[in-house]
Order: C-alpha cells, then structure tokens, then sequence
C-alpha cells in the first residue's frame, strides 16, 4: 500500500485538517433533526463524523422471528438509517431528503441480545452519490458481526 | 434462446404437470399460517405457486418519509416477504425458519398511493438455498416499478 | 395485479406502438459499434429493443476453472455486457460512455456447456439511470439459470 | 461500542493468539497454488492472514474501455480472487474448489494508473460461508477507492 512521498500527501492532509477543524453535526444535532421527520424513530446516532457514523437502538423483544431473533427488515432499516446518517456527515448538515437508491445486505448470523448497534464508514462521497460499508451487532460483540451490507444515498440536487 | 427440439422439452413438460397437478398451498393457507407467527403483519399473500408469489400491503398514510414517500424499509420488508412465501411456494409447505441469507433492493422512484404490490419469480430453488427475484409496484401501475430486488433465503436442513 | 380498466391502457398501447415504429437499433448495429471500440469483445448482441437485450458467447474452453466450470468473472463480464447493450436499447443509440454504477450477481449452478446466454430485462429507464435485471444461462437451458443479477449503468449527460 | 469487561475479552485474546500463531499460509504458496490451476492469472496475492488477503494486478494498457478506464469486469475479477484468497486464510489452507456465491460490486470512479490494489477483509467465516468486504484503488491512492464489493463464498464439504 505504497504512498506517493510528497505533495499529494502534504494536500490530503490539509484539506482532512480543513474538514474536521469544520465540523460542526454532532448526535444530539443528528436525533433532533430525525425526531422532527419521524416523530417514532426508534434508532439513536450516538456518532458522526465526515467519514462514519455510529446508530443503536433497543431491540424489541415482542416483535421477534420464529426462534427468537431480530427480524430481517429491522436490520436492513438500521443499515438504512446509518447510512442516512453518514450522508448528513459527508456535507455537515442535515439533509432530510437524502434518499436511498439502493442496498444490498448480507445476515451473517441469528441476533438476539438487548441492543443493536451500527456502523457506517465512507467508501466516496461525490456531488450526486454517498457510498458506504455497513457494519451491524447486537451489544458488545461488535467482532461478531449479524450483518453487513453496503448502500448508496442520492443527494438532493439544489 | 435455443431450445432442444423433442425429447428434452416433453421431459420438462412432464415435470411441470406433475408439479402443478401436486401443488396444494393457497394464499389463504400462507396467510393463516404467517398470521400465527407473526400476529400484525401488515402484508398479505394474494397468489402462490411452485416458482411465484405475490403479495400486497395497504400503505400506512401516517407513516411516510419526508416529501410523503413510502419508507425504503418498508419496501425491502415487502420484498423479503415475497421471496419468504416464494420460499414456502418451492417446497409447498409453510417453513416458517426459512431465513433470509441475503437481499439487494434498488429503489427505482419514489413510492405513493394506497397499496403496495410485489412479486417474487423463483431464479433456482436448491435444497439449501431459494433464489428469486421481486418487482414491486404501487396501486394499478405493474408495469411502473418503485422496487427491484433478488434476494437469497437459506432453507432449514432436516 | 390490478390494471386501471380503460384510459390508462389504451394510452399505454399507443405509447408502446410509437416506440416500437421508431426504434432503429438492431444487433448488427450494436455488434459493429462495440467492435469498433473493443475489437476482440467474446460477445454477440443477438437481439435488442427498448425494453430488453440479449447476448452469446462461446465458452472458451481453455479457461475453466477448478472442475471445469466457467469462471465467475466471465458470467460477471456477460451481465454487466447485456445491461449495456439494454443502456443503448432504452435511447435507441449507442452509447458507449454509459458506465456500470453497480451490480449484483448471484451464481446459482456451475456452468458446463458450449455457448453461454444472457438477457437483460429493463426495470426503470431513467435520464440519468437505466436500472435492469440479467438472466444468464448455457446452451438450450434457459429455464436452467446459472446466474441472475441486477445492475445500474449510468448514462452520460448531454 | 461497549466490551464487556473481564473473561470474554481474555477468552477472545486467547483464541486470537492461538490463530495467528498457527497460520502458515504466505502470499508465495497462495501465489503458487494459484497458478498451478490458474497459469495466466493476471492477479498476485500480497499478503494473507486469517482475516484478510491483499491482492495486485498490473493494468492492462491495451485492455481499456472508452475514455482510457480499467474495464468494470476487471474489477469485478479483483474483487472476487481476493475473496478467494481470503477464503484460504480463513481455513489456512488453500480451497481451490471455494466457489463464489454472490458478489455485488459499486464503482465509484474511473479507474486510471499503473496497478490496480485490492484488499478484502472478514465479516464472517462459517463451516459452510465466507463473506467479505472488498476495497479497490488505483497506484498509492489507497483512499480515493475505484470500487468497493462484498460477496459470498461457499466452502466445499468434506
């Protein structure tokens, strides 16, 4: 993973101080913003950053699949959301109408516990387009993985 | 799309009648069975075969994204539903552990009306695995889809 | 799959008629056009219209891999060909600049056999997005599919 | 991100040690193995651990698509030895019959330079599944990313 040695690193690393230095969402910016458009969320930011955000939310234990687990579309919406998220961190600012234009999600295994918990890193924001990798757990296993998945927002256009 | 002249298609078509002649789940058997597991579903199985099913949900008007939108979420519970049903459709029996392995969704245009459609057409029924893809559209505009989705469900080994 | 009893079709139909008296494109067009600018190209469009494509390749049979089975990426390299050929059937010319966004493919059987198939069907034609799913298969088995995928191309803005 | 704080954490500690200092496989007998079954593989493994595998591949100069891009199936391909390669960590031996099961791949931009760069890392290592992240760049760009894919591969039975 060889580094060009000189200029191009020098400009990187001004424009990520550049970045950081700037911004300005947090969580608590994040719920209320949420809270506002979907009065019920069940889902809670507890991180965001230009290149990640973090979600959780408490697992309903009456609205479980035969055998006791986290139903599916519970974790494809927790993957949704922490998307939605990571594209409000990629232009430090709310963007409600940041919409999903695809998904794709791998269940690697049964999730039962007390918490789900998400994280969504930056693979490229573009003008058009957020990308990002997914990663989903269940309380304090966050290297026992029950999904991963990928996805794409469309950013709206002003 | 060459196909063997004789003998080959008589075989295949022998196959199919005893399949069809065979087949004994209804819509009705799905939806008393589901209903069992999963007591609030709003989705409802209106048609099932060997290789197919379909289903419908009436959309909740108080639960839309901003802009009046159809949850993505909702739209990826609705495929996984089908391609559950479908799963049922390829053994002819309800199997309420089959598991969803995978899923990728494309969300085409934004969804509005009253009531949600999918179909699911099976790709290959194994003995481990189901593999379908799902179209999915609102009120009378099959031919306008909101959704498309393949999707994987992994079937229970006895 | 209720459809709108009258107007709604009607329109339709005579939508559908205009496309198809305007539509130009034949796969000899697509076979020289893409040549020109991937003269060795394994693929042959065999049929094209505004809402579907088709494609062959013969197998080559000196690279399989482990087993004898035709490799991944070949059967990649099909669906994400015929989803280009569909890109230039939605515009009723060659495109050459669209370029994949995403795609999805799941491999459903080993393949064996001398010419592989594949046919892509269109989901959404968008200004900027032309969205379709592939059906590959090999020789006389078209009901046999041994991969199934969606895909996205981007079509270049003019 | 909670860890639970006391015997869990020095089990998994225990069970990583025990892993890293049984793994034998090297890039060289990946790199051998390979083209035993594959003699004119384009792609050399780099690294290889239990959870991850690095691959390379020198880019074709004369093997481009319009506007001087690296092909999509090139891309495809690299992402989908690397998840072969990582499949052979997981079971720290070489699996030449591990089978690709599903792969979906986004392109993020066009891809131009000298070497193409992949690495996969794991999600989850079943008996019968591996599944893994994929990251592609282009030359020492490894955060401006060309493409990022997560896939499938079944494991043979014994």
């Amino acid at each position: 993973m060889v580094r060009s040695p000189t200029g191009f690193d020098r400009r990187r690393r001004d424009r990520k101080h550049a970045v950081v230095s700037d911004f300005s969402l947090t969580p608590d910016i994040v719920n209320e913003a949420v809270r506002h458009h979907w009065a019920d969320t069940p889902h809670l930011c507890t991180d965001i950053g230009p290149r990640h955000a973090m979600a959780t939310q408490v697992i309903n234990q009456e609205n479980l699949r035969p055998g006791g687990f986290v139903p599916g579309p519970t974790m494809f919406s927790m993957a949704d959301v922490v998307l939605w998220y990571l594209s409000f961190g990629t232009v430090n600012r709310i963007e409600p109408m940041a919409l999903t234009s695809d998904l794709s999600i791998r269940f690697l295994r049964p999730a039962q516990g007390q918490k789900l918990w998400a994280r969504a890193d930056l693979d490229k924001a573009g003008r058009l387009m957020v990308v990002g990798t997914v990663k989903i757990w269940v309380d304090d296993a966050p290297d026992r993985l029950v999904a991963t998945a990928q996805g794409t927002y469309v950013m709206p256009q002003r």
